[in-house]
């Protein structure tokens, strides 16, 4: 198995070796990413940062994972990029770009852009979401979140009963994760959402067709005996009214006195961030922030552990990092997260 | 006296021993400041420039500041955080920005914000300005400002006389200047300012209180054998009509003919930048450029050591600056500044 | 020759000497532009990338170019510096901005601004383009790339025929590139152009004077036996009514089978990018990227040569690049470019 070179572009380019491949990098990338001790194996390598959509968390955490291997961030934020207003091609910019450095991570509104900016660039492409379409990374991560919950109450992926919850229809993150499910054993899926947004009949063929046991329901009681509960946002203006908007989130607001009452001890929740904190929508409440199970705020974490394996993989300098370690001098609080 | 992961949010979090400290580590960053050596002691720390409002001069201040040291700095602007937009709490924010950085400087339009996000954070959060509210290292980068000049004109903050002119009720400036001079010992405070813009009776208070002595005129002639004149900026929406404003800035407009004809030798001029050079705003005349007591500029340098200072403090690294020197190649006009 | 300390402001502070200096440092540049190896060389040192419009590759080109040297990066993009919109004069935004840094590279709108900038600034300050005024790293990249593409075909850029085509009134690139040109040998320049785009009376006297050949004209015939092709982007509000423009275009524009019938063989083809890829614009047909004389790639690679050349110059450390390699370690395609 070996990346160097490689895009990352898509889901559908791993299989199940590839991910536990990917998986035990991530691990391998845990003390630097909790700043035990450090590595300099990129040196003078330079990211190329190209976000032409805002976006703050997935843009920082690229950066970051390419800092904490020791390499430098070139950045490119909004649709600043005239030269694409002004006519030119994805090959176009790409090529110039590329020159400027040695693996690019991009995020652009149109689906499909980064595979065909992949296809004017001289170095490895990394996709950081590409309009409707996919966001590899969010799904390496919410896979690998998933595996390690697990884990830590010693079960596993094969087996487990995962909840997803909300606008499975719209939702990319939900179809790209349910794609890497897939390729694992026996899983029981219950998807909870309104009719008008429940999954597509093409992600569940997928499942159907890789022997997994699928529930599609209206009703959160399916929740019960969950070993995952994946959360998602509800935008308002899916709904016919605000009102059917709000009986929505009545039935499906989470908060730390329905976990105890009608969960499982120990389901962990999830969120592809951000969540809405807001009252009126809560799809989970703040209450829940001191539940241990609650694990939002490691997805996070995970995603630099990945976009670090990653980078170091289409580098080609795995087995290179720890020689390049050096000391940390500093105070930090990582190790305690 | 231990700033080690500690936030530093407000000028009421300092006592004059703590002041003391923080500005003898600031002159020990002078050497670095001024490229005359190079450390290498936060090699690999990430600091996260986050500011959530437009700004050139203190971001790029802060993340001068720790590149100085020898980190990395990863930064959002403006409020392309669609996060925060979509309802995501600061709490949330804070908690998945800090797992990307090891300190973070923030600013924010919202008065309280920075704090709010510092109760999320893993990492320590300095105050880049919330609002109205606090803006504490400018504060700071004053009062080091106001010892080192006085200093090299043998004197001491301890029995000077300050004027502060122009809008004093909304210049968080020269509030959070006042907190931290009331630690001092007998200072002549003149404020000089028309009355709907005079500064707020809690200030007073505070000064007041602290046995000072303070004026409070429409005046100009109160400038008179002034130590320091800190002169702010007038916006003309703040008063009745233009024609106020523009006799107003009549009355209190300084140039070098000004200067020599009614201040005491040797003066020193301050303003927190930026100063409005447009004619009929004029606060601090462009003749004033080479008189050797504008220490404008010199606020600005001085900026940059406050904030390395901050950083060394709050990640514990003050004794191990120097252990970390390196080479400096290249040119740099930095000493003679 | 000596730049250390020096401004890099306009094409007409350079003469045939300083120009072989610079592009025989810019050669020195090529193993750490390819990475083969990598330098440190400036170590510690800050760029402040000062775009106040924006600008994506050649803001990009810049950073890239100071990082390769082993230099950090700070920047400002857009006229987010409210400070300026508040009345501050460039004097004072460049001796702020300029004790943050150790070089600057700035682009701004206004003709003109950069050289006020370079007034107050500390350090040495490189034109990023200033409005319809310079663009002078464009200019030098340009005539490098003239230079390396004819050396290739054992051809030097005295005695060469270079053709221009389009918008020669109101492009900077060509009339800069011009400037330079005219202290070569009797080249033969053929100015296509629609008549109401011709190229400046100022900038043909300069070429006649230094006894160049010039020949101005609607027909493009004159393309045979040139040697360089440079053809730049006309943009539809030029022209009287779109069906001009249509007109001129149908006339221009370039394909590979054009190239094929008409041109004369290994003729390069120059344009300062971003070109029009749009159907209805095609100055450069897409057909023409598998073309090994099509240059304009080769042009955005040779930018960061120059720029790295200028940093090195200025900064006073040309000998010393080579004393400050160090290992590449990572995987790229650099090389195969």
């Amino acid at each position: 198995m070996n990346f160097t070179g490689s895009n990352i572009l898509s889901v559908n380019q791993f299989d199940r070796d590839s991910i536990d491949y990917i998986f035990s990098v991530a691990d391998k990338m845990q003390p630097y990413a909790r700043r035990k001790t450090r590595t300099r194996v990129l040196d003078g390598a330079i990211l190329g940062n190209l976000f032409f959509e805002p976006s703050t968390r997935t843009r920082v955490s690229f950066g970051t994972a390419f800092n904490l291997l020791g390499g430098e961030v070139r950045e490119t934020t909004g649709m600043e990029s005239s030269a694409i207003a002004k006519g030119e091609s994805l090959y176009d910019t790409a090529r110039v770009l590329s020159s400027y450095s040695d693996v690019i991570a991009m995020r652009h509104p149109k689906s499909g852009s980064v595979r065909e900016f992949a296809e004017g660039s001289r170095v490895p492409v990394i996709n950081g979401g590409d309009g409707a379409n996919e966001h590899p990374t969010q799904a390496l991560l919410d896979l690998y979140t998933i595996q390690k919950e697990l884990a830590y109450h010693q079960q596993s992926i094969d087996n487990m009963h995962i909840c997803m919850i909300g606008d499975l229809k719209y939702g990319r993150t939900v179809h790209s994760l349910s794609t890497l499910l897939s390729m694992y054993k026996n899983i029981k899926f219950t998807l909870i959402s309104p009719r008008e947004l429940s999954m597509p009949g093409s992600v569940l063929d997928t499942l159907e067709n890789a022997g997994h046991r699928v529930t599609v329901t209206e009703k959160v009681d399916g929740i019960v005996d969950a070993d995952i509960v994946y959360q998602t946002r509800i935008q308002q203006e899916r709904f016919a009214s605000p009102e059917d908007a709000d009986q929505y989130r009545g039935k499906f607001r989470l908060n730390q006195d329905i976990y105890t009452k009608h969960y499982k001890p120990n389901t962990v929740i999830m969120h592809p961030l951000p969540r809405d904190s807001r009252a009126e929508a809560n799809e989970l409440d703040n209450d829940l922030n001191q539940n241990p199970n609650l694990a939002i705020f490691r997805q996070a974490d995970n995603g630099v552990l990945i976009r670090m394996a990653l980078f170091a993989l289409t580098l080609g300098v795995v087995d290179q990092v720890d020689k390049h370690q050096c000391e940390v001098n500093w105070y930090s609080e990582k190790s305690q997260q």
